[in-house]
């Protein structure tokens, strides 16, 4: 992971979305290389908090005006990095890009590698982890319009 | 691409929309390598239309009942392919993930190679095209209610 992005946000956040209108045009984000992408800003939000720690994220459609009915983040977790605990009413769809990960869902736990595809129902507690000596990179998909996440205790 | 998926439907179709509610489960889609996922079946549709030709659509999120207001697609266009030259009022998100392709957006061409990201706005005249040696696939996103593409002429 960047050392400029090594810690952020957490990946079910609610922070940051789209602050009013801006220009909703077609635009191409190139690839950069290592994870990063041109036009995109890596985003820190806070210090590791109680919950969650070394999560990056990189906001690719959802806060420059796009009028879509979702969002696309690219997340990178650091090794024995992890998100909350926790359960929301929107869907989450994670897809692996880079190394690999756990996510625990509902009862199940999974392992997430390169294009792996998780469709996470609604209200369905998960946690998103690190549990390798990689960089776990993902691309998570949102409803745009989504509700607070709830904290969980227990893991 | 796989001979079995060779030839189904164009990018922006509007065809095999979820048809009715079916389970709404958290379910993981193991990527399967060669651009496939277990538990996705690769669709076809019809020989090659006069506007579009050589493109294969997997659907990994989008017709199993999920209530997400995105669905996820893989299309992958063989060489010398490409999608009908259209317009529609809701928005893409092309993300480049396997060979590279040529993506005509307005009066702009853009290349998209792996994990390039496109986001076309709404009633943008767009086509996706391959006029390379390899495979061009890339994942589409777009919300689940989306209007009718519109063929346009001139390409």
């Amino acid at each position: 992971m960047n050392e400029h992005v090594k810690q952020s946000n957490l990946c079910c956040d609610f922070v940051n979305r789209a602050k009013g209108k801006k220009d909703n045009k077609t635009r191409l984000y190139r690839y950069a290389g290592n994870f990063s992408w041109k036009g995109v800003k890596p985003e820190r939000y806070k210090p590791a908090g109680k919950d969650w720690s070394d999560i990056a994220r990189q906001t690719l459609i959802g806060n420059r005006g796009e009028t879509s009915k979702f969002h696309l983040r690219y997340f990178e977790i650091a090794p024995e990095g992890y998100s909350s605990f926790e359960m929301h009413k929107h869907e989450h769809v994670v897809i692996g890009i880079r190394g690999k990960g756990i996510c625990i869902a509902g009862k199940k736990e999974y392992r997430i590698s390169f294009l792996d595809t998780l469709y996470i129902k609604p209200n369905e507690p998960h946690q998103l982890k690190n549990t390798f000596k990689e960089p776990f990179g993902f691309f998570c998909l949102v409803n745009a319009r989504r509700d607070r996440p709830k904290t969980l205790k227990g893991r």
